[in-house]
Order: C-alpha cells, then sequence, then structure tokens
C-alpha cells in the first residue's frame, strides 16, 4: 500500500497533555473535565493500538500512555508504522520541525521506501525570509521551487485549505506579484495570506509541476470553491490530488469524476473517525472512478494515526467489496482490482513510482 | 436526559390544518392534494404517538387527529412530554407567544424541571420598541441582556441563522452601532438584519455569557460560515452550541472536533426525519467528540415532535452503540459511558445544572 | 413510472471513445492508462446491462461494446429504453443535437408516451441569435418561450448551475435588462452568462410557467445558494424541481420539506453511482415530503443511463421501503403509497400528465 499523504511523527514520547493534542483535529487542549481519549480516534487506539503494544483491546488511556513511555518513542513508532503495512511513504515535510521523522526515518522505521512532498507554503516562507528586494521575489521562488521539486515526489499546498483566495482563479499579473511582495517582505514571518501572492505560489508550483510532471496535493475544506482553478490547471495537464476533504469529501469525489487531472483522498478523517471511517470510504466509492482514489493517511506527530487509517482503510474497503461482491453488484476480480488500484496502483501512476 | 434545546409546545389543540403546519419544517401549509402527514414526520407520528394516544400503530391521520382532540391538549401534552422520559428542559421563551407553554409548563407537564434560554432577538426587540434615543441602544441592550441572563440557564440566536452577516466576524465599533441603531429605531417591528446590529447583538450577549458562565446557542444552516466568528469568541471561553445543522451536522461535528469551545446537538432533525434519523446520529457521532455532542430535541408546537426526537435519539444510539460493541470497536462500558455523556452528562456540565 | 427529466439518447453506435465520453459526468476522455468503466456506472452497465444485450453479468468492456455494435444503435436502444419500464418521458430538449432522439423517438422506442421539456438557454440563444435590436430582445424572449411552452409539459433551466447570478434574486428592471441585451446581442453564440439577463430569463419563464400552470426544472449543484430565488418565486405558485442536486440532495430535500412549490429529484446520480445509489435515495427520504420527491433519470446520451436509473430506483427504493417495513416503522400500505407516489403520482400531479 502507498501512503501518497502523511507527515512525520514525533520521535519523542510526549506527555499525556501533548499526547491528546496530536491525535485531536484541531490541535488545542480538551476542555477542563473532558479528555480526547473521549473521540472516535482515542477509542480506535485503545481498541486497536493497544495491542500493538502489547496490551489488552480497550485498554485505559493511562494504562496505554504508560506503556508507550516504557516501551519508547523509537520502538512505538517502529511498531505503529511497520504495523500499517506501507511500502511507500510520500511525507510532506512541511514547516521545519525537528521533532518529527523526516522521510528517509519514517521510511526506515516503516519498512518502506519514502519521498517526499514539498510543502509550497514553507518554500515560499524561505524566501521571502531571505531578504531580497521584492523584484526579485517571483525568480527566487520560481528557482527555488524547481531546485526543491528536483528531490521530491510531488508539490502540497494548504494556502486555500479553508477557501479559495478571491474569485479570480487565474494567474496574477507581473505587477501585482511585485507590489504584494514589497508587502510581504515587510513582514516574512507572517502565515502567508495575501490573495495575489497565495495565487502567485499556486500558480509557479504549477509550472514547476508541468516541467517535472509532478502532481500537486491540495489541502481543501471546500473542493467545490477550488472549481475554477482546477479547471485552468487543466490544459497544463498536472493532477492535482485534494486531500483532508472531509466532510465535502463527496464533493471532491465529483470533482474527480468530472475532471480528467483530478484525484481524491480520504485524508486524516479515516483515522479521526475510527469505527464510522467505513461511512466516508463509502461515499468517496460512490461516484469517484476507481482509478482516481488514492490511500492518503494524513497523519501527522502520532504514529498511532498512520497505523489506524491503513487499519480502518483495509477493513472498511474490505468490507464494502465483499458487500457489492455478495450483492451481486462486483465480480470478485472486480473488487481486486478496485482494492489494488486505491491502494497502491493509482499512487504510483501518478506520482511515477 | 436533559433535552438542552426546545420550545414551548401549544396549549391548545389546533385544527388539523393548523397540527399540520405544526409539524413541518417550514410551517407553511402542505399543496393542494397532498398532506403533512406525507413525511417521515408524518410517519413517524402515525406510528409512535398513536399508542401513547392509546391508538394502534400505523392509525390513520384522521383517527390520530379525532383521539387528539378526544383526549384534549393538556392530556396530549402531558402523556407526550412525559413519555419522552426527559429530566431537565431548557425552553427556547424565543418571541412571546401565550399559545405555547412557558418552561415552568412544559417542567410541569413532563414531569422535570425546566429552565429558561433567553432569545436574543426577542431582548433586542424589546429594546428597540422602547422608544429610545439611538445613542442609548447599546447600553439598554446591554443592561436588558444581563437582566434577563440572570435567570437563564443560556442564550440563544437565531439571527445568523442563513448565514453569517458580512464576512467581518469582529464586534463593531460604538459609532457604527449608533448609526445603524438610528435606522433600526425607526422600524423596531422589523426583523433584525443590519448586519451591524446583529454582529453587536451576539457580541454583547458573548460578554453577558462571560460574566455568568453561560452558553450561547446559535442556529445555524450554515456552520463553516461562523468559523471566523467562533474562533474570535475562543478567548472569552464562551461555550458555543450549535443547534439544528441539519443537513451541514457533519460541518458542526467537525467544527466541535477543532475548537474546544465548540458543541453541537442534532436537534429537530431527529424529529423530523424520524425511521431515517439514526444515519444523522450516526454521521454526529463520526467525528464530534462524545464530550461535546447533546441531546436537544428542537421542538417547537407540538409535543409530538418532543417524544419522537427523544424516542429515535434512544433507539438510533441504542442501535448504533450495540454496533459498535458487536464490531468489537467499543468496550460495553465506553458504550454506557457515551450514551450518558450525550445525553445529560455533557449539558449538566456545561449548563450547569 | 415517469421518467420526469431525461434527455435524449444517441441515435447512432458511438466508438469505445465517444461511449466512454457518454457514460462519464464531465463528458471528458479518461487519463491515459485508465477506462472510463472502471468507475461506478461502468461497473454497472457491466453488471445489469450486458443481460439486457444478450451477455452474461459482468461481461468485459470490450465484450460489451461489441455486442452493442453488433445489435446496433436502434435495437439496443429499444432493450433498454423498453428496459426501463418508463410509461411517460419528459424530455429535455436541450441544444439542438441530431444525433439524439427526440421526445416522440423516446418514446416510441421506450413504449411509452413522450412530452417536452423546453430548455430556455435555448429558446434564449435563439432570440439572440436572430439579429434583433436590443430594445427588442426581452419581448421577442416572451413571446419565443410561449409559444415553446405552449407545446411542452415544463421548462427548464441549466444557468444557474454553479450558483446564483450574483445576489440579488429578483426580476431586473427593463433598462437594466436592454442594456445588457445590447452587450448579449454582440456574441450572441457565447453560453449565457450575465447575470442580469440569466435573472431575466428565469423570470420571463416564471411569467410564462405561470399563465401555462408548467414547472420550472432548475439544474443546480448549490440548492442552498438559491434558497433567494426559490422564495422569491412562491408567491407566483409556479412548482419548482431542483434536479441533479448531488452531492447537495440533502439540501435540495431541506428545501422540498420547507417550500411548498419546491419537488426534487435524485437524477442522474442514482445512475452514475450504481450499486452506490442506495444512500442517495436514503438521503432524499430522510426529509423530503413523500409528495415532493419524484423520479428522473437524468440520462443523457446512453441508454445505458436510463435503464440503470430506473432499475436502481425500484431496487434501491424497494430495499428501502422494506427495511422501514421490518423495522415496524411504515406499514406496507404506507410503503406501497409511497413508492407510487415518488414513481409516478406526484409527477403526473405537478405536470399534469
Amino acid at each position: 500500500m502507498v501512503d501518497q499523504h502523511c507527515h512525520g511523527v514525533r520521535r519523542d514520547d510526549p506527555p499525556r497533555s501533548g499526547f491528546e493534542q496530536l491525535v485531536a483535529e484541531g490541535g488545542a487542549p480538551a476542555p477542563p473535565g473532558t479528555t480526547h481519549f473521549d473521540t472516535p480516534a482515542g477509542a480506535a487506539i485503545r481498541r486497536w493500538c493497544a495491542p500493538v503494544l502489547g496490551l489488552e483491546p480497550h485498554a485505559s488511556a493511562a494504562v496505554y500512555l504508560s506503556r508507550r513511555t516504557e516501551l519508547g518513542a523509537a520502538e512505538v513508532n517502529r511498531r505503529l508504522l511497520r504495523g500499517a503495512g506501507v511500502s511507500a511513504f510520500l511525507v510532506d515535510t512541511g514547516p521545519e520541525a525537528p521533532d518529527l521523522l523526516g522521510p528517509a526515518e519514517m521510511g526506515r522505521l516503516g519498512g518502506a521506501v519514502a519521498d517526499e512532498i514539498v510543502r509550497l507554503e514553507q518554500v515560499e516562507r524561505d524566501v521571502a525570509e531571505a531578504g531580497l528586494p521584492a523584484v526579485d521575489y517571483a525568480g527566487a521562488l520560481r528557482d527555488e521551487l524547481a531546485a526543491r521539486a528536483a528531490r521530491a515526489a510531488g508539490l502540497k499546498t494548504v494556502a486555500a485549505h479553508r477557501r479559495w483566495p478571491g474569485s479570480d482563479p487565474s494567474r496574477p499579473s507581473r505587477g501585482s506579484v511585485i507590489a504584494a511582495a514589497g508587502r510581504r517582505l515587510a513582514d516574512p514571518k507572517a502565515r502567508l495570506a495575501d490573495p495575489v501572492l497565495v495565487r502567485h505560489l499556486l500558480w509557479a508550483a504549477a509550472d514547476v509541476a508541468r516541467e517535472r510532471s509532478l502532481p500537486i496535493q491540495i489541502h481543501t475544506a471546500d473542493p467545490a470553491g477550488l472549481t475554477g482553478f482546477v479547471l485552468a490547471l487543466a490544459p497544463l495537464g498536472v493532477p492535482v490530488v485534494l486531500v483532508h476533504c472531509y466532510p465535502c469529501h463527496r464533493e471532491a469525489a465529483y470533482l474527480a469524476s468530472v475532471f480528467p487531472h483530478v484525484y481524491v483522498d480520504a485524508g486524516l478523517a479515516v483515522a479521526l473517525t475510527g469505527a464510522g471511517s467505513a461511512h466516508i470510504l463509502r461515499e468517496l466509492l460512490e461516484l469517484a472512478p476507481f482509478h482516481k482514489q488514492m490511500y492518503g493517511s494524513g497523519c501527522h506527530g502520532a504514529a498511532e494515526l498512520c497505523y489506524l487509517a491503513a487499519l480502518y482503510h483495509r477493513r472498511g474497503l474490505a468490507r464494502l467489496l465483499a458487500g457489492r461482491i455478495a450483492e451481486g453488484e462486483w465480480s470478485v476480480s472486480d473488487a481486486a482490482r478496485i482494492a489494488h488500484m486505491i491502494g497502491s496502483a493509482n499512487a504510483r501512476r501518478v506520482y511515477r513510482l
């Protein structure tokens, strides 16, 4: 199986509060009197990860965390990453974070090969912090993107996560980029938010992706709002992979069904919804072409999420396919081929692994 | 069970057309040649409420309404409210309506304690109709909100129901409020729609809620559109309960999973979807932390909706939890604790009952 | 069964690439190395249409297409259209296309009666291309709409497909229409996109629909965004049928539950999702009044889609209703009546067939 979309996990063993924040969507502490273990992901960790650490299923949170500390982070990560049964990790190296494992380490611990996915916003920030004049911003960004892309399996953006910036999907003019870069360079540590510069970054990335035949992953909570940009990208032939779209995954699946260059994964929602995740897989499989879906755990920080995503992907898809076979809808060989396409073949084709 | 979000039911026995409008979402008459009994809620009333009135399941609409009249509204309300098995009602007293039972009456008929939820728009309207100069509007609103909140368990707004007014979530300036109040006071009977005054009302309510440690219920059909406001509220520590979010309940559950101060209920959708409601509960339980979900019937006007919401909540959740146990996903004690949290414990904690 | 919303199917036998594009949502070719048969619709064609052509279930795509050519388009269309078991087709005659069967031909091959649904955008284009002065545009459009409506069972628009144009649902002023018509008439072959003219077209159609008691079908991917227009139409008493709303069909069902003049169908999503379609029907049936749902295949180009939509509608609804009966939720006669309303009675009433 190819995990086409993940992040590094923590190399150290965080204290309870830190661990809880790793396994919650927003990364904030649980309100007083509550715990993030009281979530579908928390219940799934106690059920499925506990045995991987040698505990009974449904071990309490306290027992689980104590055992985690006892084994040590390296052993826990090794067991969970290897247990995920992934043969290739594509790792978004995101913001530099020395406490997270890099791609090579993820691969080594997980018994898999590993490649890098370049986070566009990190490249942009590196360029913005370099202290260039505004007129050189676009060129430096282009060069740095090309250099980073040369060693990577794909690119990824999070800047349009909530919505596409503004109403215009098109490539901004050179003049508007220089003007916006002037403002940007005055505060390079801020999060990239200027609509002109976000659009410029995505179009610059599209150029590099086309040159190197790399896909672009777009983390989005509003796939329908991306339609204009996705349509504008179509002539370039750059594959676009919509990731982390829950709860708008059906909209993403719809785009994948309409546009030849659009792909989709279920992302972190599988691990976070745990026992309920089969319905998300079902909804993706409802309309998205079988050759357009991929497996991506979207995991970040905790190896538990990587393990759970793989486990629930396999279980959910297996149950779904068995149901289709039992109803006489799909043949056994259809079902096997569909599982293979989604689990690895599509990613191998699109990322040219 | 705590019904953390309901309205009073009619104290009289309405004629058929009036009853039909009570049990339909929009409150409009059914088109000629049709009946609102031909809905999921109508079928559920005939199935489940008929036996409470001493009829066979699936009694016809005519038989049901005739029996309703025979028993009289007081007896029907007593049977249905008591049958709901609720130990505490939190009653949105909304627009004043002498034909609806107040909180104390709801409690007495239902064999429960009852508290008031203050409808912000009603307080604002009372202030707007008082004939003050515009410069005194904000102060009078603040004072009246504080006075009403002193006797209440929470606050509720419906003004941002369809969408957040404008693109700015922040507290409006004093000057802009005075200017808008001048226009408002010229037509105080109109529905509050001015974006500045809606934002002002919500921020004034947030101040009062913080002072008194009360939650604010937000009735919304666009939870994702509230993200900016919800984020801006976070530093105040005021709990926000998103109610009536169907069909965007997954977006609401997502917000509840990301923001420590956000809670969610399934609202009136449970009673209105009847036989299909288990899927809505399943979708809420998919991602929302167990300590962030509450039971709220959202019922209004007809005691049938109060009864059906409680019945389908119990049945749907029981079946869902039994399924999780059977699959080995959750332990029996996990399931019991989850049912307890959602049914009452979360509401008791957040509303400090 | 009444198929209240379909298009003509191809009268000829397209080559493989052409056939694949007919059965894919966007009409684009599959990416290199993939095939549109690797979709839920493709699998459903191999499973269910193959036997109609005398093949084994799950026949390969190559075998299927070869058999299709062998039988010839007329025989294939006859078998599939007749196999759909439809007694009346309402055919959107859309853009003129000599390679598609017209309503009379659809009826003859399908053993059914057939009526026309007038595509508003085609009427508008015919008027725009007639070379009139801008000041005569509105009058000519009104006359042409009335003439076309006189022979039709309903009207249909696709111009607001992605979203309502602008923020104003109201009827545009005469002056603004003349100004916009001036620009329009300079490029009459372009797709109608001007917000003023789109709104004008829909309001002109609403006038005609009211005069002739015809419904208007609105193809929309954003039903919630239509709320303002739908509300503004209410006083006219013109039925509005929301079609092709997937994946926002729950929003459409919500509107159908709130507004007395709004109806909904599941559209092409049933055929395109195939084995997964029962969940879409379930979600529509969740809230929409039983007297507000209709069957409409939304099929276009390939008779396979017409056949599959009817087959999955029947199977999905039958299973759903059987489940409701088994759970004791609905009586057997309730279930039969609901199937009858959705399958044909509602369409016969609304379209006055």
